[in-house]
């Protein structure tokens, strides 16, 4: 509710009131799949279009509102930002949007057939709960999220598996759900049955929430990270999984449980994951970042035993990400244990367009088999 | 994930990179409660801070960084937005934000005692459940929340009161939860001891979304304000309500029923429930509006013998509303035709810090005494 709607609805209300200006319509998402966006700013110098994985372009003015009109977009979901003399800024037309703890974008559907595992089909949808809690790990009050499938049964005799699924910096619980569309992917791979039904919890993933801010400064203490994931993975066992598997019919097996996370979750789903394959049997990391690259140090246990024990251990990133060559690192340390594991590479950067199609590909391997 | 985070990740992984210029800190809130809010416009000529329920005040520019500081405020959230030259902006320094499909705001939080009901507070807490369908009634794919109170047993055999709560016009179905709180209010009340545990269903208000778009037209349309709730109507009696009582242990006896709304939802309570009074005993309205004077158009069947049915009818305004007036008329008109209700004038004008403290009030009324 705000100045407009208040205006309104006095206006409903009481007959007789001026006419507003025609508001700017951005994006507009052409035929073609190109896409307009536009933004007033009279008195601005210089206004860029930054779009998430594509490099910065200017804007053209037109008596103050400056617009661009990009090429034909694949089909997909979109982040982007102005940038006015230097200042990010959401697009004012715009109510879709990404929440992150940094910087929050505006996000453009440019939308696709429903083959796409994120578009929306008229097929029976899971629910998505939002449970809440003080952390005695961290000192803090927190939430995650947890997908239930279709036709999930809270009184079921039969027990669920389980994803635990890890956002990146800057990202909040909601990131899976609101920007990487889990619940959306899941909902249309297992209509297909291309994947079981399952939970995934989606937990905030800050072990030592400090490591926000100043975020110029702190991500690049190699401490802090370690701290940050090693809290984080406290938390995790002695408090989000004890509610979860309280309140919900999922299995404690080791066959049944999951572990997968992109960028700083990639790195806390490995750190976690691999130093407690007692707990995961399956466990993946969508462009990784952030851990170190001293491994021995981080993974002090495992060697090729490992093998014997995971199921999958799925290691993707973008060929355009520049943390290809980290990844590329820990793959080749892998090796060196002779620990198995599958390599991905694709097209792409370190953008959530990656992450979507990761999570279609890794959620359709969770599971499979005799369990 | 974003520009800031690549760059950091990607610092992480190698070492030596040049330093960010600091960030701007806002909102910044001070011991005595007045909030200092910066924003960086190097070539603006004018730039207000817009706060909700309060006039646009101008910032100051100090090389290109405006900023303004507000007298000691009362603890609440608020909602806020810059204004440059003309242009509403959020606060690209704060990741608070209030979703609005027409006007997003970012939104301050002014922290109070723990006796503020929209404080959390270290006692139990409910969960929000998100629930997705294709509404045939209204042809799109759409959402509710439901919030369920500390405790809920799915398994249990005793049945829920329910309060289904709607979100006023701009807002979306996550407005009550999102901006209002709801579910800490609950929180808070219960474990106080001053509600009853009761499940609360917030879903998408519009029955005909069109009346969003654009808005500056359609909503001083009567048809259309009129399809719009009729349609709602029809969407929440056959799709909604039905969904909730099988998915949850809720009461279907009226008595343990009860509608409420802000604004545009106000009038949509008043609407449905006056004319269903068989289906709720307990009806609340905040700042209701949109709803025409046609008043005996509107409900055709009411009367005095309404009142040996209603438990509560609850109608609430803030007197520096500009739908005071027409809030006045409606509780004339109940007068006239012997209709009891309480009637609620609060100061405050059409904003959220009204509508939570609007809440609180009405929900420790809801299911009291014998039912």
């Amino acid at each position: 509710m705000n100045r407009v709607v208040l205006f309104l609805l006095a206006a409903a209300a009481v007959p007789g009131f001026a006419q507003q200006a025609p508001p700017i319509q951005s994006p507009e998402v052409h035929p073609d799949r190109s896409v307009t966006f536009r933004f007033r700013a009279p008195n601005a110098k210089e206004v860029l279009f930054a779009r998430e994985g594509a490099e910065r372009i200017p804007m053209k003015d037109d008596q103050g509102v400056w617009s661009v009109t990009t090429a034909p977009l694949e089909p997909d979901f979109y982040g982007y930002s102005f940038v006015a003399d230097g200042v990010h800024l959401i697009d004012p037309s715009n109510s879709l949007m990404k929440p992150n703890l940094l910087n929050a974008e505006s996000e453009v559907h440019v939308p696709g057939p429903a083959s796409l595992p994120w578009e929306i089909n008229d097929v029976p949808h899971g629910a998505v709960h939002h449970h809440f809690y003080r952390s005695g790990i961290v000192g803090d009050d927190r939430d995650f999220y947890v997908y239930t499938p279709p036709g999930y049964d809270p009184a079921a005799k039969k027990l669920y598996p389980v994803l635990y699924l890890l956002h990146g910096y800057s990202d909040d619980a909601s990131g899976w759900t609101a920007v990487g569309r889990a619940n959306v992917i899941l909902d249309n791979l297992i209509a297909q049955g291309k994947a079981k039904p399952m939970l995934i919890v989606m937990t905030l993933g800050y072990g030592a929430p400090e490591i926000l801010s100043p975020a110029s400064q702190r991500f690049r203490d190699p401490e802090l990270r370690t701290r940050n994931m090693s809290k984080f993975r406290d938390a995790l066992f002695t408090e989000v999984m004890p509610q979860v598997e309280k309140s919900y019919r999922v299995a404690k097996d080791r066959n049944l449980r999951a572990i997968a996370g992109l960028s700083m979750g990639g790195a806390e789903s490995l750190f976690t994951g691999l130093n407690a394959i007692d707990r995961f049997a399956w466990i993946g990391a969508f462009s990784s970042g952030g851990m170190g690259e001293d491994f021995n140090a981080t993974f002090p246990a495992l060697d090729a035993k490992a093998n014997a024990q995971l199921r999958l251990l799925w290691i993707a990133c973008g060929t355009d990400d520049r943390l290809i060559e980290p990844n590329r690192k820990f793959r080749d340390w892998l090796k060196s244990k002779s620990v198995q594991f599958i390599p991905i590479e694709t097209p792409g950067s370190h953008t959530w367009m990656v992450w979507r199609r990761n999570l279609a590909e890794f959620a359709a391997l969770l599971f499979q088999g005799k369990n």
